[in-house]
């Protein structure tokens, strides 16, 4: 197996340091297929984590793969797995973000999703690749905690999970988080759209939910709504 | 003038696009040096804006400098500036960053800040530069509407403001952010750590709080969890 730089076709990806690494193997054991450490890396604590978790994955010393798939120099790990495919749970609240653009935002966000307990993501396409080795980086390896899955439209989401209320996030919302009230009872879809653009203005209605905030700015920027989405959200189903 | 990149003892810095020159024009026009223009670009509306805003600014078509000052390929508006110092306001609640080391987290947290009414943002060094071009285009020229003021430690900044009742995010804090009351009539300042170490933990005392989240992950990621902590804050203090 001869190991290249990532494209989007590749079957493998990569994990770049020992964090995201170890929660490979913590999560997806089964898909790890090779572990490089690089020669001058001495934490024993990391390496046997490692050796106790690595399952039939390969633990080599290799310098100069490192070398190669590292984008930043202080990484001393790197994990190769096999991309898998995982399914959302139709019990579960979702998070979809449409057409996400950007891979350290993407990232940023499973782990917020991770942090808040929102384990079922869906992607609409067009949007970053969940396992490019800098969404995978960014995410600290949440991502191997999470069912991520791609649809091709906001409306194949919506016949997939049909029982799902759903929430978008938009500017031009009438109900304010602060005031909205989420049932325990009931199957939430929370709606996010691309940094740049948002959401289409189609998929305003009774149910959007605006975060507000000063008219002297924009927007706050994607990960930052999120994060007080999920914070809001959780808060008020528990 | 001869324009170079941009250093941390420079005495001018820049705003890379239209939309951070156009604040800059609009907020601190008095610092505005020299604004140059892309010679292909042809928004009507931005270049009348410039016009009307630019002061005392010279505005040039340069492709050369632009093309020289860009980091990325889509910048067609440059604005040069000269460096200000501002003052925090004794009577207005506070941000403090403590250490703060990335320069795209800064620029999200000062956007975040301004979204929020949160006007005035202590950091205590070391710390990144706030005039570095790469904040300036992250807080998407948020940072002109600012005060931004740097301290050589945490006990200068107690001393400056004795007044404030300091509020430190840790994990190790027992109040959660949640049933935290922040009284209208308090002065508060909310105190975050560098984005890898977190605070000390001298720092940890009664009033610290914690923005609970899953043992899954370690910490949520710093411009998150002030975009959380600014938002509930903003909330209970109206």
């Amino acid at each position: 197996m001869e190991i290249k730089t990532y494209k989007k076709d590749s079957f493998y990806s990569y994990t770049l340091g020992a964090f995201p690494t170890i929660e490979l193997l913590k999560k997806h054991k089964e898909d790890a297929l090779k572990i490089f450490i690089h020669s001058s890396f001495d934490n024993q604590e990391v390496i046997s984590l490692i050796y106790q978790n690595k399952g039939n994955a390969e633990v080599c010393l290799n310098d100069k793969i490192i070398n190669k798939l590292s984008t930043k120099g202080n990484t001393f790990v790197v994990g190769v797995f096999k991309k898998y495919s995982s399914y959302l749970d139709a019990n579960k609240d979702h998070v979809v973000l449409v057409n996400p653009s950007d891979m350290g935002n993407l990232g940023t966000i499973l782990r917020s999703c991770l942090g808040f307990g929102m384990k079922d993501i869906a992607i609409i396409k067009p949007g970053v690749d969940i396992f490019d080795p800098k969404v995978v980086r960014a995410s600290m390896g949440s991502i191997f905690s999470l069912n991520i899955s791609y649809f091709n439209s906001f409306e194949d989401y919506k016949n997939a999970f049909p029982n799902h209320k759903i929430r978008t996030f938009m500017l031009q919302a009438k109900n304010t988080l602060q005031e909205t009230i989420f049932s325990k009872d009931e199957l939430t879809s929370l709606v996010f759209g691309n940094e740049s653009s948002g959401l289409p203005l189609s998929l305003l209605d009774d149910n959007s939910i605006i975060i507000k905030h000063s008219d002297e700015i924009d927007s706050l920027n994607l990960p930052s709504s999120l994060a007080i989405a999920l914070y809001e959200f959780n808060k008020s189903k528990i």
